[in-house]
């Protein structure tokens, strides 16, 4: 897996800073961009997360290239609908070469991993040879394994990403989805670190868990009532 | 592959006629609920149409359940961002049955439809393995094909309805999802005639074919240019 | 102001409840749609909303008529994006009836509400006298007042009104919007009493208040954490 | 009205390129902003646009500082959903400054003219009344006229720009709309000329008019499709 931020608006956090000025102010944007200092900025931003006026955050939008994620991900990751997705056409594309992911579960077990290998490789192998006989591409694609390897671009401005973000860095998600956002994670706060701190699980926001077991980082929904009344 | 309507807006055509209605009258709506006569919504529905004034036609949701598609035409379909979708988890669902897709470019092919047949019994015997050692079933499907079925149930308003079929009822479209979005006009056309009868490839709307290559029905945009002057 | 329902899905808890077992069972829609209890139901409603797990909610759609709000309210209500309106146009419709929204706070003294409805008459007025001058609606309502009444249609799925009603609920919302959800909350009780139940104020799906302040229903989040540790 | 381009994606139209080449090849998206000329940059932005493939064109963002815009016109830009914007608020702003809009329709008529000057100076008087009066500003502000001025900070990405433009830059929308997407084009058009160039109203994607009557610049639907026959 590999994850590039190839894209995004240019200084972000003043972006949105200046955005929840205009809101509560009779200053003009471009005013603001002058005058506000990179404290006013951070202490904005504070503010902005501890009251959950998250809608500033839109105006900050990134794009990253995502390359050798599984097709089982991808079709996760879509599901994202306030995002902007190009992904690699199976149709139009044929995948000649074979890139696939292995889970960790599958490849501590080398019995099981040796017929997992097996299996992809042969399904590879009939879907070329589907090709040899002038099968297209697009109906080819249907015997290959959901493990195959897919690249795409992706856009998506911060609010959604802290959203994304909340729900995918869960411990309780999918592990290669976890991955993936981490790494996207990573790429933000090389640019704009006050964004990337708040790219964390829903607990963190929430202040408890509302899965039906916590992993211990915090309390369940349940526990913190309790201890309240 | 199944498709059946499950849910809808109440007499669909009178909810966009309505609408349409209050933009450019004094009169409330429920006022109008009362007086429009049928052939009114109906003229009212075409003079949409015709101005391509669609945002009225968001007023008439329709959910639809799916079942026996494959990975390939779903990952296709939540592409379609403004419908919400309900999917078969392939985290929390062990898939003990094996139900599959096959193009009819391979069924054709008697040598290659056995290897295809083949090919994703062993995949799907090899999950069955890694379920009895204890892989999770989020990790095992890496290994199944993606003309695995799944089943989803989606909501997606009139407006969006026409945009879907305007694209994918195209012969160009990949030809499972054209399949489905044929059954889905169909479950329209029983409740609600006149937008069942909106449901068409963008030609029709746009009197030309914007694709490289016309199928036929009409000619592309160049070939009208070339004829008005 | 004046809201009535005029179109929704039928059956709007079934809908939601049959699409969250999609994603958990092998089971198809329809024969699930078939086999549900009304208690099955009410439980899994109840389980999706303790989860977090919105998204199904989605699959049941409201359609209101609401008039007689003021434009303050209608500007504020449409910035609500995850919905469709359609809204009496003042570029197509003259106001020829003066109709308009008076807050109690202005009410309630005498000196100042005899100030406020001349203003408003003499904007009318001016506004008339434009149109008999020839000029258009279109311009001569720069002049109106933004407590004009206006009329509209409204399209909105459970998950989205209860996003709404959580922001719009509070008594830190803005009083006329206020009493539009609480609206728009009873004639959903009248036809979807679960989801009607699930549509109130953010404190009471977060468990405590987000706002500077407290009414006094939950503490804020602050107070919570001062008691838990 | 002043409109200022306060943020955008770092070099738009090779975003935009490089998604589009992602989708057709199996190269990776770092590799691609590496090889891809501007000429390739160019001649894929005019193919994918005579295609009408315009999902690419998200990945490039936009963000604006509009300030001078009547609360009419603010009202109608924020119906377009697919953008983000923060307003100066009317409930925690006090407008204590006069600024409004005057339609040319009305500051041609010398004695209208003076009519509404004198009518949004009462309204905005009795305003400031009303806050002397410890009447808050949220309730004030509804006898404020529509003219009244506001900031606000909006997002859009290249796509919905070119949509909104195809709609607002039609010489059928309301005068004050098409000067602000006017602006907007002249800001888009310094960065990314390419992207400026396709903002524009709809007719020049269509090839004709689908308004009931043409401004001239193109014939309706229905005048070509009698030259066609």
């Amino acid at each position: 897996m590999e994850v590039a931020l190839i894209g995004y608006t240019s200084d972000p956090e003043l972006a949105i800073a200046t955005a929840a000025r205009v809101s509560s102010s009779s200053t003009t944007a471009p005013e603001l961009l002058r005058k506000l200092t990179r404290d006013q900025v951070d202490s904005l931003i504070k503010q902005l997360i501890s009251r959950g006026h998250l809608s500033p955050f839109e105006h900050a939008s990134f794009t990253f290239a995502i390359s050798g994620i599984s097709r089982v991900t991808s079709h996760q990751l879509v599901r994202h609908r306030l995002a902007s997705y190009t992904q690699q056409s199976q149709r139009y594309v044929s995948l000649k070469k074979l890139n696939y992911v292995i889970p960790a579960t599958i490849s501590v077990n080398p019995e099981i991993e040796s017929k997992y290998h097996e299996a992809v490789r042969n399904a590879h192998q009939l879907y070329l040879n589907m090709l040899d006989a002038d099968i297209p591409a697009e109906d080819a694609r249907y015997v290959l394994p959901q493990a195959m390897e897919t690249n795409l671009v992706m856009t998506m401005n911060a609010r959604e990403l802290m959203h994304a973000c909340s729900l995918r860095l869960c411990l309780k998600a999918q592990w290669e989805i976890v991955q993936l956002f981490q790494a996207i994670k990573g790429e933000v706060e090389r640019v704009a670190p006050r964004i990337g701190a708040e790219l964390k699980p829903k607990c963190y926001q929430l202040g408890y868990c509302d899965e039906a077991e916590s992993c211990g980082i915090f309390p369940t929904k349940e526990e913190i009532e309790v201890k309240v009344r």
